[in-house]
């Protein structure tokens, strides 16, 4: 909030040519250790879409999981902005790829005409499950994309949890473990609307400036994300929020162990949960979401009132 | 051929103003026992995009056969026509979707601007693994279909071969049991280049020719395609031809039978067959599909010489 | 910056489901006399290219001029989002539009399959010129529009600028005088980012929540943006930006009169100024845009100083 | 016909990989003199459609004229393959395209992501005005295309009428004067359905297998499309009937020189004829279409009879 109210003070170019775009593009490279190019926006759903269509044709694919965002909740964005590139869908437990499930995803598609060509390999981190990849992890999987001539997108809605949870850099999670493009999410994190596409590649991105603009995605007053994710990455903003989420998720896992479905790694929670006590929890107060027929989602937040958390745990059914 | 030469004789109107496109509506009308809306065109692939294109809009979903050729062997044309409509794919034993399956696919996709939203239900007749849906297996899909508001698409690339397994009228495994676009083909059973998309309900046409033409499907001499098909339903020869690959695909089916993976319900034959045994098969002059790793496709068609199946049925190891 | 600081201080539903969002479809309605649908967005480009897209399918055409944003500013995004629907240009003195340059455009466009079907105006209030249509002529175009079963849109980024210098209620210019769709810019008149998509005819966007977020315009936490706009009209701070702003250009078209090449009807001054007399002025510190070859735009802003326009006033040509 | 019915005699590999496709390739480079890469096709539409699309993203834009095929008569279809590409429009006399019209179309179009990026020349030989290009035309107009980095695509729906009539090699018009792309039509000179989109830089071509698939332009029995372009080649028949066409319509223009509106050098004629005269015209049984309010097209083929031409010219106002 600050960050916005000092970036409204003085007049600005606009359209990113502004000393806040500017600073980004400093502070993201130094947070990464490395030279990144960087493009605020103010929707995850663009930043994901644009960043497979700056790599991937119409008459591409791209490997997800099953489970992935892309796939589930963004209408079909992928699809849109690329000109209808398929999602090639693959598995793995707790929403997470693994090399195994890349490889036989892709066995259908050959070289031919008659079939979409892979191009590309979407990660999210943290998973939808609330898994978190390890560095390890991530290097096999793009090993593996690199085999396959697969650019790797990572899905990093939730990046500064996995982060925070597995207590490493920056980079060993992003470019360092092999990772092409990075669409890195503050607004679920705590900023107004803040979402930043980071190329560690900047060649990929000869084309995004032409694509952001006909999806409407460049701002005239970009100074004002700009200022946002500034502030989120300067100030260790991120980290805080971010060890806040959580260690309340964890505080609720741990108190719940015996009807944890997922081992908590970020700051979601997936808990075993019939109909009748989802709707017990809920005339209690409590808001999660339904996970299938027999489980339910709860998320922390970075502003998640902890008092709030230890009301949700004494009236969950494994203290009945 | 000798249609097409007919057709070549005399002057005509263009883009499908000509008699012999006329005659075939009458022709299909008959055939199909109702007034149907026929449209003559030279690929597959096309008519299928152009019928899920008619009826599912960009953020539109479609109900698919894992396996469907729609999926598997269009290079995303589906995708294209549509300007990226998401396949929602089920599974089914023989390539055969079932209500169950096609409920079960559906389930992710609510009423929410977060998902695309199911708008059509794909049906492969014969399947690509050469199995025929009954009339009864088509009646209680479509229920099904309606129940969701989608519109039913058949892709009839081998409808000629289920026509005549099944011994029914093409009503009864169309419009009466349900389905509202037909993608007749004729291709793979004689043809040159003949397809016909066919509405029962033409309303759902309306947009068809701008789409049509837009994609580069409206032939100037169209006759040539119309002759095709006017020839080929009033001869009668789509009958004898699918009957003459029909009954040497249950040829290979009876003779191997101990290797056969799928009861033989059109003009293809899996049987289960390691690496060495195609090997050697190829080497004594085979021609098949492998199909995942321990089988194989083989495909009978209108012209097949009776001769060749029984050299091919004399070399398959059944008989060793 | 007051309305979204106090939209940041208490816990919302996300997407739209908050106060804010709701108090301003009736703010909105309430400003225009009559029940409007509208949606909140923070790009202009996503506004007008999405409201087209929600009533013009790929094989359609826009009536624009040949001078409109749509046209020259946007990289293509109404063709990206209808799927490749053609803009049709059509001329008009001060980038205005007229009912004869409308029906001319449309001549060459038939009912058939061999062209594209115009399906929408598209009216820009003010205009690039800075020209205001009045509702008599807004009228007339409306009426040319519905003649040819035109829906009509209005790109109205800086309709603030316009409704101030006409004097007008914002329904005389837009759905009383025959506009159904409205891209209402605030960003342009002191808004952060804040435009909004405002249906006169509900059911016209009854697609509209797929098409936004699909391309990624469907804003999580969509009140900061809503807390903008519902300020920006209840606070009058609408009125008094585009007053000051206007006035500002006013100021400056008076005192050049002789250079000046179409009436200031907005907050944009177009003045024939040599390349010599432009650099001149750039020199001494003058902003603005060359047009064409002989000419400049000015444009002044709602927080234009106006010591600024009078040092700009005393270096002009005219005043040499 | 002929080579219709030898193509049909053997079985024969699917999509290409027959002996018809290659032996096409070694045709074209033949006649051409140089190493080409074609690709048969039965539309012209697909073919032009194809051929820009796979050298302009949707970002881009195609200079072509006002009046030419692909902008007026083919429902978007450039717009639908590029994935919303914008025609840049142009003018010239006899709807010729030069370098000065070219010149000035470019002009708005700036290396700005606010504007979509020229990448394309589209040149119609012969143009939809009956006129052909000269050797000399062609290499200035695709001089000024290398100096825009524009790839140039030739639509050459009546390119044999304008080789016919220009009495130069093929080389002369086309890659010998810097045509990267041509889409060369049969259809319109005697073959049933075939149109060869030839790639001079085969590189360019590169995606073109799977925009094809993905567009339903992949014929299985692609063979009967090569017979009769090999055919239409090697038995000179492109010639003779261009010379046949060409020679008609010149009879009627020096007919009717009092009433020509262009010089005839195809095979159409546009004569000046008021509403009256075309209705009594029409009703003495000539056909022909109207081309604006004063004046009409006359169009003659590759079997127009010498002796219905002779009728017409006895009719005509000026024989009055």
């Amino acid at each position: 909030m600050e960050a916005i109210a000092r970036a409204n003070r003085a007049p600005a170019h606009s359209y990113g040519a502004d000393l806040w775009t500017d600073g980004l593009q400093k502070t993201l490279s130094d947070w990464f250790e490395t030279q990144v190019r960087a493009f605020p926006l103010v929707s995850g759903t663009a930043a994901n879409s644009l960043a497979l269509a700056s790599v991937c044709p119409g008459f591409g694919g791209v490997v997800a999981h099953a489970q992935s965002h892309i796939q589930c909740d963004e209408c079909g964005a992928p699809e849109f902005f690329t000109g209808g590139a398929k999602l090639i869908l693959a598995d793995g437990e707790g929403a997470k790829l693994t090399p195994n499930s890349v490889k036989g995803a892709l066995v259908p598609y050959q070289a031919s005409f008659h079939q979409v060509q892979p191009r590309a390999l979407s990660l999210t981190q943290a998973t939808e499950m609330g898994r978190s990849y390890t560095p390890d992890e991530i290097g096999a999987l793009t090993e593996t994309a690199r085999a396959h001539q697969l650019v790797v997108h990572m899905d990093g809605a939730r990046f500064a949890n996995a982060l925070a949870f597995l207590g490493c850099a920056p980079a060993d999670i992003s470019w360092r473990a092999g990772v092409d493009i990075l669409c890195l999410g503050a607004t679920k994190n705590g900023a107004m609307a803040a979402e930043c596409l980071i190329y560690f590649k900047p060649s990929q991105a000869e084309n995004l400036p032409f694509l952001m603009k006909r999806a409407g995605h460049t701002l005239s007053k970009l100074r004002f994300v700009s200022a946002q994710l500034e502030a989120f990455i300067t100030t260790g903003v991120w980290q805080r929020n971010a060890l806040h989420a959580n260690r309340l998720a964890r505080k609720i896992g741990n108190a719940a162990s015996a009807l944890l479905l997922q081992p908590v790694e970020a700051n979601e929670v997936f808990l075993r949960l019939s109909a009748a006590e989802r709707s017990s929890l809920r005339a209690a107060g409590a808001e999660f979401y339904d996970w299938g027929v027999e489980s339910a989602r709860f998320v922390t937040a970075w502003n998640s009132d902890e008092a709030e958390v230890d009301r949700l745990i004494a009236i969950l059914p494994s203290k009945l």
